[in-house]
């Protein structure tokens, strides 16, 4: 039912970034703020009570619902973000791109006492960021509670390298 | 009240982005569920019933708060990004930075009806995002309705860029 809405508002966008590729353009979710608290509220019963103690969000579109659920859930919100952003003491973590490699970020004071931690990402594609992300969730001292996804890329098998840190994979919508 | 609960956690670090510069850094907010609600329900309680139409939060701390309050207010939310991370038709708008410029984008179809948008971002400083973001607005016949800003560094006179857009230019905490 959920399923079906957002499936009717995301836009595919072809070529984008690059050629033969056909991106997910999450963007009319946005726009409709009925959706959005719909949306909102599914992830809180998906996760409300089942002992979550944070949520980590991956820069930038994993910001956009990540922080709200944490709002919602009552736990902290722990930014993961690009190299370079984030101002205090930190831990990094590389991970392979088609071409290169990239680096995300975490403050080492980010966990806390607070230890199993929510992975939450706009996309699941490979699954490049989400695990060097639960890379990071552990060399900060935390757990790896779970994933999750607004949409995942299902032909493309990502939860494959995710599985090692917790068989908790979960998406609003598959493709 | 609220101000002196956010200033007691807001972290200076010294020298980032660059030696004498001295960073604001707001995620030991995103740590505390229980001020991040505060401060929520404090935007909501300062735009709600006013007429605001829509949200633009600029990326990517923009996006941290300026998506839940819109979500609360009920109308949609829009997102200015860096260059080339929107995948859609879009709209440009430069501006300059102490070396060289930066470009943000906004989608041509972000905007629907006449609408009067908020620009929310996490920190007003010198104003060049900000203002562009305003630009970036009307171009995509959009109003400006007005500024927040969960930070202000008042000794930067950041709003003076902003006062032609709109003279409703607030925030939570001002230095």
């Amino acid at each position: 039912m959920i399923e079906s809405k957002i499936k009717s508002v995301i836009r595919d966008v072809p070529d984008f970034p690059k050629p033969g590729i056909v991106f997910k353009d999450i963007t009319p979710i946005m726009m409709s703020p009925d959706l959005s608290n719909e949306m909102l509220d599914h992830l809180v019963g998906m996760y409300e009570g089942k002992g979550v103690e944070a949520i980590a969000g991956i820069e930038s579109r994993g910001f956009l619902f990540g922080y709200p659920l944490a709002m919602r859930l009552g736990v902290p919100f722990i930014l993961i973000r690009k190299k370079g952003k984030l101002p205090y003491e930190k831990i990094s973590c590389d991970y392979d791109l088609e071409y290169g490699t990239a680096t995300i970020e975490i403050h080492t004071d980010a966990i806390g006492h607070k230890k199993r931690v929510l992975i939450h990402d706009d996309l699941l594609a490979t699954g490049g960021s989400a695990e060097a992300a639960a890379r990071l969730i552990e060399k900060a001292g935390g757990e790896v509670y779970g994933f999750n996804f607004l949409v995942e890329l299902e032909f493309l098998n990502g939860r494959q390298k995710l599985e090692s840190y917790s068989d908790n994979i979960l998406n609003l919508v598959g493709y």
